[in-house]
């Protein structure tokens, strides 16, 4: 068993690193580092509100007892030798100060969007660009350190990529306009979004969202070349907007194609590729990447975000479109907490730890 | 004062026409028709529901008082020549049938598709295509109906044509993707959308409405040719869902013209193009046909479906884009029971006044 | 392995009884009945909307795919004596029809609340009443039937009951106030509660609701006396609302016992009483009947329906009350439509299946 | 004119005053005073997020134009005399600091908790206690100020009380049994309630506010003895929670009476109260204290909270209890943000001003 540690652990992003990490085959959590409030208490103490007496945990799935018991240390104590992973799930500000210390002995896979844009920093998602790992090399010579920082993408970049990448592979990209409508978990708890603000309502505006899906999707598509990664040369243009949806990130998608596709020619690359994964071996793995619905009337998020535990993404409607040249269009629901966070995260490590880098 | 007529006055549509004729200078209430189960009684009465005693009148506006002891008659028995306009808020598969009896002797405006894609039938929003009134001339003259019938467009429509008419009469337009975000009473309650389905969740079909919004988009820009409306040569590709939202359509657009347009032209051709109805002296026009947010989480259907009576479209986010050719992407929300529906409607009749139609 | 049909197999009752009856160790699923529109299809088409394509599968749960061969019979020609028992899933009506020609023959455990009142009809929940079961000789002698109908309890009675059950032995009742915030799911889908009259709302009345609580409530807690049970002699006064929850029931109760209480008597009644199954080896049994929740901002129904299976009841807040004399209050959550419906009727097979009566 | 200040302006219940205050007849908002953060700017700056461009106005109806010039001042620095009347948006912790500074010469009205339970200070509700007022030269004498401080009640009892002072009045009250149903506004918004907390859900706890609610009913109902208010005798025990509501509180109520009541004296009781104001002249009361409804599925708080300008209280489903003696059940309407916060303080304004003490 490797071991590992989750920097943030009391925030819900921790709190769903703990749930993904339960019972794990490879990792036990062995380590675990929040706020200096909550240091030097046992987990189960640090979740409880000391006026109120209420517990605070946000996760469905309950809490797991072993860590209940296991001492919190302040994120600025953690040592990062006792490790083999160390999971962060913080705010970017505090990602750039905690991650850098830490990767220069162990590797550090985030949530944050700190080091996303570097360019020996790899977004990796497992059956999608794995080979990207190998800027771990690059980023461990030129920083000069024994780990590294492999980020995760924003979770709306996730689904999105994951449903372009077949189509990339058989068609090629020229474009894409894609209209999010994205659940309120996305957004945290501190505060998040406060039902004044959503309940009968849209929001239209999440800042930096669209920037941070147009960088992240090129990067994650994009090809090795030497010591970093060449954008792929597609245009993205998007629209994110917040609804009333607690779980599962909705994207409405419009592609135009390279070479002629057409709506059959991409539900079978789409099938054709889902399996990429199955045979990896990789315990939070989907058994199929993308599942393609031919029920029009999906998918829909609350029906089709906990499909094969939240990790896969469900695309359906696809349909020709004939304003974009070799128009198609599509919806998809990607999980924006399971794989496109925490157990994401934990995706990435399984990888990691296949290709040796952990 | 003129005589109205409503069909289907029962219902929420008839209900909405009832809010948006109370105490209009130009129409009066002066007949009621439903289905044969309400006829005989009195309009009170027929809302009551004889076993639970609830009182089933949906609109937020209480039951105006006078219309109470009303009587209500069969649609079947209704005789037209007794008013200066019918409005009708009936299914389509009713409207087939009922709407032509009445309109060889009266106005008709309906809420219904039946004859929304008929050659000699015009499709009006008062503001953005008054001038296709000149084809009810045709359309008298080729049914030898004494009246006519004028539908509304679809409630998803009407915010997109509006939304669009300042920039085709401006720039011209190639294309235009759209992605809506729709509110749950444009289903209507019979059974209209049910809180287990829409509850954390979108739904991302509503059958028909994308070939609906595609066709009557053209059709309302396009022009006047003899003895027909000639449509829009633009393209219009849309992806609509049903969002946990009352009342206001929240539509994504990304446009692309024939002339180079730009944020700042847009702006200025939508601000210009505002008050196009002010001076006309309608009285449920709005002052702004459009209204141009510049805060950038604007606009949301539940802050601005309801500015200007609910008859004005929001517009904000006007952004480039860079993937279509002189590319703009924006968001609007419209209020899809009020400009969308019945009051719409009634607005179309106050320009067929106006012009002597009625 | 016994064999079980389910009546009314396409409607969401019956899918929770597909879904409660998957890889059960005692129960197979060997029949399946439905609407004559229903009849000679697979029960996977049986499912398929015609025109749409939709698949009408409402439960969270994948749709088993063992059943989607089977052939859905009209349940007016169900042979009840090719099973051990039948579980049924229909409305009232149909149920004083189907369920009698069915319990000559054969066990019927039924959702609906046509025979709930009769005096040889047992109200059963696993755990309180189980004694009752005595009454199924009365009512086949009397009937004259091979079988019997055994249905199960409204789902607002259900936790109810659960909670006072230890209350009632350990100091008896003088009196019951309840307020229920009930889930949509309650209502079903024909249309069940839409989404314009729940969303930012709460639904005030439930018709016949409140007269149900009280009457079963009373029956379950009741005495075997001879022929037929002697109703608890506690008087029960309930308020039932609606509100925008999707499952489990939420009830705010104050009781007044007959002797001294106190908050910590009641506690360690529940808990001592919570473990009353987990003996009886009943495959689909709570570990815990109630769980005594300390976290004064539980229970909730989101984060509390689904413990066990959605089988427990979770009291919280337990207090003293002054209004009433040995007053206490608490609020509970109960799962509507796994406790409180198929996966109860399930539970209620178990039990019988234990004392032979199926 | 009299004129007013308002301090906590830029908050959404210092806009919940600007809204109320909009074309006062009798006050005029004078000035504007806010947290040092926004001390210096124009109100309309205040509003605007720097970084964003968001325009942070959380009320339905629109920003009154003529205060977007208007400066505003750091709540320190405001000087009471220039004022007739300030009214205060201000938490509690910053109350007891501004407010005794403010009263000391001029009447301050209080939305905040801090004074309310002071034996020198009344809690009024006009319409029900007016008499309390008689307090404020107690108040005046005692604590050597020109002005006084009167606070509202919470929100959740200014319904109640409402609703009981006819019952009260009439029959004499032993007890009352409460739960709420409480809509989110209550909760402000720093952070308020969050979607990912409400959303398909009922919390069932709010701090503090069961007690506030049995404290504050009983002094409202209260008789003046002296120099203080004698509480009413009656018992109150409530559960109090919160659901997914934006704005209304609803309240199911179980009220025991001295004397013999029953439903119909109850309904006359209440509706020959409901009128107290209607003579009165004051420009915010409602026509009608209480409406009562005889349709069984009213109240609701989406289609009752805005009647009569959200001032009124609407009653429903009034019953007869047996478990209470001279038991009677009913639900209750209250909006929670116009009769129970900024509007009401202005009606007690109102009263106040009659009264000459402003």
């Amino acid at each position: 068993m490797k071991k590992a540690a989750i920097v943030g652990a009391t925030g819900i992003v921790g709190q769903q690193f703990l749930t993904a990490l339960r019972k794990h085959p490879w990792f036990e959590v062995a380590g675990l580092a929040a706020s200096e409030r909550s240091a030097g208490k046992s987990y189960g103490e640090a979740l409880k509100d000391p006026k109120s007496g209420a517990v605070r945990w946000y996760v469905n799935e309950a809490v797991p007892e072993e860590v209940l018991d296991m001492p919190v240390v302040d994120a600025a104590d953690l040592d990062p030798s006792k490790f083999d992973v160390v999971f962060t799930a913080v705010e970017s500000d505090q990602a750039k100060e905690i991650e850098p210390r830490l990767a220069k002995e162990t590797p550090v896979i985030s949530t944050a969007a700190a080091f996303r844009y570097d360019e020996d920093v790899p977004l990796l998602i497992p059956g999608v660009n794995g080979e990207h790992a190998a800027l771990l090399d690059v980023q461990r010579k030129q920083r000069g350190w024994s780990g590294f920082i492999v980020p995760i993408p924003n979770c709306t970049t996730t689904g999105l990529a994951v449903s372009l990448k077949p189509i990339y592979d058989t068609f090629g990209l020229r474009s894409v306009i894609m209209t999010s409508m994205q659940a309120v978990s996305g957004a945290g708890r501190s505060p998040g979004v406060i039902a004044l603000d959503i309940t009968d309502n849209v929001i239209p505006f999440i800042p930096k969202e669209e920037e941070k899906v147009r960088k992240e999707t090129q990067k994650i598509l994009g090809a090795m070349r030497g010591k970093a990664v060449e954008p792929a040369d597609f245009k993205v243009s998007c629209t994110c907007t917040r609804v009333a949806v607690l779980e599962g990130h909705t994207e409405s998608v419009f592609a135009s194609t390279v070479k002629k596709s057409g709506v059959d020619a991409v539900k079978e690359a789409m099938r054709k590729y889902a399996g990429v994964l199955s045979k990896e071996g990789l315990p939070s793995a989907p058994r199929q990447m993308i599942i393609v619905q031919e029920d029009p009337f999906r998918p829909q998020p609350r029906m089709d975000r906990d499909v094969d535990g939240g990790m896969a993404t469900t695309v359906g409607r696809i349909r020709e479109d004939d304003v974009l040249e070799n128009g198609v269009k599509y919806l998809l629901v990607s999980h924006n907490t399971k794989m496109g966070a925490a157990k994401g995260a934990v995706l990435v490590a399984e990888l990691l730890n296949k290709k040796k880098y952990i």
